[in-house]
This record gives C-alpha cells, structure tokens and sequence, in this order.
C-alpha cells in the first residue's frame, strides 16, 4: 500500500476520471466554469462523519455518485464529541455531517453540502426555475422527514420509543405517514422528484425514506414511493453500504 | 382608480425602477443573464398567502426590498382551504406561500421560493461556496426555527399552548432556546448570517426569530440577535407590516 504523497494523488486521478466519466455523456448539461475553482474541486476534502447518520450518507451517498475521494473524521455525537468547543466552533448544532476545505473552511447542513458539491455536476440542473425544484424538495426534507421519520427511525432503532410519551411518538407518526403519502402521490407519475431526473433532491429524501421500514413504516404500503427507491438504486456509482445504530454502543444514550 | 390593462403596465414599470435601482449600486454584482427571462421578471407573479403566516411573510419582504409588485390570493388554512385538492395540486402539504408563474409553473416552500426570486439580485450571491453558506442557514431554519420558535409561536398566540403536553412545550422551548443561543453566539461577532452582507439567509430567519417575544422568548436575553434584527429592520424596502393570527377567528381550530 503506497503512502505519502503518492497516496493523495491516486484518489486524484480517480476523481479526475470518475467526474469526467458523469459529466461527459449529459451532453445537455456543462460544467459551470467556476466548477473545478471554487467548489475544492481539485483540494481533498474532508468529511467529518457518524457512519449510523443517515444525514452524513446523503453525502457519502453524491461524493459516491460523483467518484470524489474524501477524508472522513469520525465524530462520537453520542459520547457528546459533538459538543466540544472544537467541533462547535466548524457545526454550531453540533451535528454532523460538516465539510471542510483543504484550507480549513467549514459548510455544515446536509443539503447545503449537497448543493455545494453537487454545483456543476449533473446533479444539480443550472436553470433557476429547476434549481428551485430542487431545493423545494431538499427543505421539505428538513421540515418534514428530518424532524418526523428521522426521529421515529432513531428512536425506534435506538430503543428510545420506549421513553417517549405516547403523544409525542403519534406526533410523529403523523407527520411521518403525511410525508409518505405526499411523495407516493407525487411520484405515481414521475421518475424522480423533479423534472431534471436524478438530482440531489432524490439523494436528500432517499436517505431517510428508504429506511422507512427501520421505523415501523413498511415502504410496501407506499408502492410508488418503493418503485422510486429501486430506481435510486439502480443509478450508476449508487452507495448501497449504510451503518446500524448497533455499531455504536453509545448509540442507545440520548444525544448530549 | 385604473382597471383594465394599464392596471396592470403601471406596476411593471415600479418593478423595472426598483429592480434597477437595487442592482446598479452593487457594482460588483452581476444580474446573471437568464434572470429577466427565467425568474418570472417581466411577467406577473402570484403570492398563495396567510396574511399571519411568518412563512409567507418572508416572502412578502423579499418583494418589498425588490419593490416588486405581485397579486396574492388569500388561502383560509385554518378553514381547510389549504386542503382542497384543487390547491394540494400547487401545494401537496397544503401549506402557504405558493409563487405560481404567468404560465401556471408552481413553486413552494417558503425557503425554495426566496432563493428563486432572489437569483440575480443583491439578496443572493453567486459565488458557489457563498451561495452554500446561505442556503446553510436557510436549512437551518427549516429545521431547527420552522419546528421550534414558530410552532411555540403559533400556539402561544392562538390557545392552543393549552392543548399541549408539558412534554411537547418543553421539547419545543428547548430547541427554540439553542436556536437563539446559537444565533446570539454567531451574530456577537457578525453584522448578518453570512459574509455575503444582508441575504435571503437573514430574511428567511428573521420572520420567525425576531418575533420571539410572541412565542414568550424575550429577545432582550439574546442581545446579538436583537441587534441584528434591528439592522434587518434598517434595510432598504423592509417590510414592517406584520399580521397578528388575531385577524382571523379560525385561527384557534387546528389545521385540518
């Protein structure tokens, strides 16, 4: 195994071919010039992670797509590593996942991250009126899925639902069906989400709506939203690898 | 008063003067060139509103500053207008704002929507890396102020505070207080949310936030925020209008 400089050129050159391998055949869609410039295209990139972090996979899941290599730091949120003066001072939340640039800049926010390294790729149209779609999807992720079946999934597969007061989890569950069956409507008639194919909005809800099962929410009952997961799938450079909760014996800990 | 279609020439003719007179100081800005033809610029949009909905009063007060003219339809959500299939076909969670297009195009999320209108202006810089850090509070927002600050708000301010559990109030008091301790902490040493000066980052936060007292957060404990607010209130074109839920007598009943 080569070590020093040579190890960060070899994932350099992948990056060079895996991109160059996305873009080419999408004749309809140019790199934005600033691309290579301005979005750390040719600095590595770190990652800071929590592999059970359906949030971070979101990530992992275009830097995948996208043929990018990237260092990760894994970050102990349930042994409280996210709460040191440190880690707030690049993630003021505390959460992960954060990105940082070779020369110590930090951008914290799943989706804004997406965006970020998404711009210039084919995964991101450039028109406006698209971009919005895009992002339209990408807040609903943060309001509705985020804050409904991300927490019922954590806690169901944290043993945490049992700490719950009824109320709370109906809450939830609610809100969690209501997101269901909004994206199973949408998607009876479409591919994706938007109309530019495949994009980072897809990404964004696949993390946590292909795991709607983790939290007591079988996708079976949800057929176009199913149909959609396998088209998600089947996409080139797809990341099919994600992480138990169970990896992390502190896992079971409220978040600090 | 004027009907017919000089109704209509007048207001075009206030959007080309105000839109003019916001981009030619930024001299370093550039419209980009897709803007008049792509982002509705030179045809009449159409607001979906609740006059009390924070969300739609974003939105409300980035066309203030762009001093562009709209027609609003007034949507009764409270009276189960938002659940009407005719308007979940423009907005499938049947929440307000909704921009729609001349053409019929729809777009939603309040959030989604600002970033759309304010492409090519002021309110939205280009550079990818600072485009991301706006749209990294923008997320923030929908997260963490969208589920927090403004849900406390609105049943504070129509009864429903009564209705809720002791569990549900102290989860939202709790998120709603590390918001505002997060923001207190990052503007101590920042005139706005980012580098890029006054942006739709610091629109889209501030309808909620600074009405925080509503919502029994006194703002007078978080000092940097409070000056902020007051720098937001300073800039050209704000909008001081605000409506309280007390207009609407359906407010108390819950949202279908």
């Amino acid at each position: 195994m080569k070590t020093g400089p040579m190890a960060r050129q070899e994932p350099l050159a992948v990056f060079l071919s895996g991109h160059l391998w996305r873009t080419i055949p999408e004749a309809g869609r140019r790199r934005l010039p600033h691309h290579a410039a301005l979005n750390g295209g040719s600095s590595m990139i770190t990652l800071y992670d929590y592999l059970p972090s359906q949030n971070a996979y979101k990530v992992r899941l275009l830097l995948s797509h996208l043929r990018r290599p990237y260092l990760t730091k894994q970050v102990a949120i349930f042994d409280g590593a996210g709460q040191t003066e440190e880690f707030r001072a690049k993630s003021p939340t505390g959460a992960v996942p954060v990105l940082e640039l070779e020369d110590g800049r930090v951008l914290v926010e799943s989706n804004a991250i997406l965006g970020y390294l998404a711009e210039g790729t084919a995964y991101l149209p450039t028109d406006p009126w698209e971009r919005a779609q895009v992002s339209r999807w990408m807040y609903f992720e943060e309001d509705f899925i985020q804050n409904g079946l991300a927490s019922l999934r954590h806690w169901t597969m944290t043993g945490k639902l049992a700490r719950r007061s009824a109320e709370t989890i109906a809450a939830k569950q609610v809100v969690s069906r209501k997101t269901l069956k909004i994206l199973d409507t949408w998607l009876e008639k479409r591919r994706f989400l938007t109309e530019s194919g495949y994009t980072i909005a897809d990404m964004s809800v696949f993390a946590y709506v292909s795991r709607a099962d983790e939290a007591g929410l079988p996708l079976a009952n949800y057929p176009a939203v199913n149909s959609w997961v396998m088209r998600v799938r089947d996409q080139d450079g797809f990341l099919d690898t994600v992480y138990s909760y169970s990896i992390d014996p502190s896992s079971g800990s409220e978040l600090p």
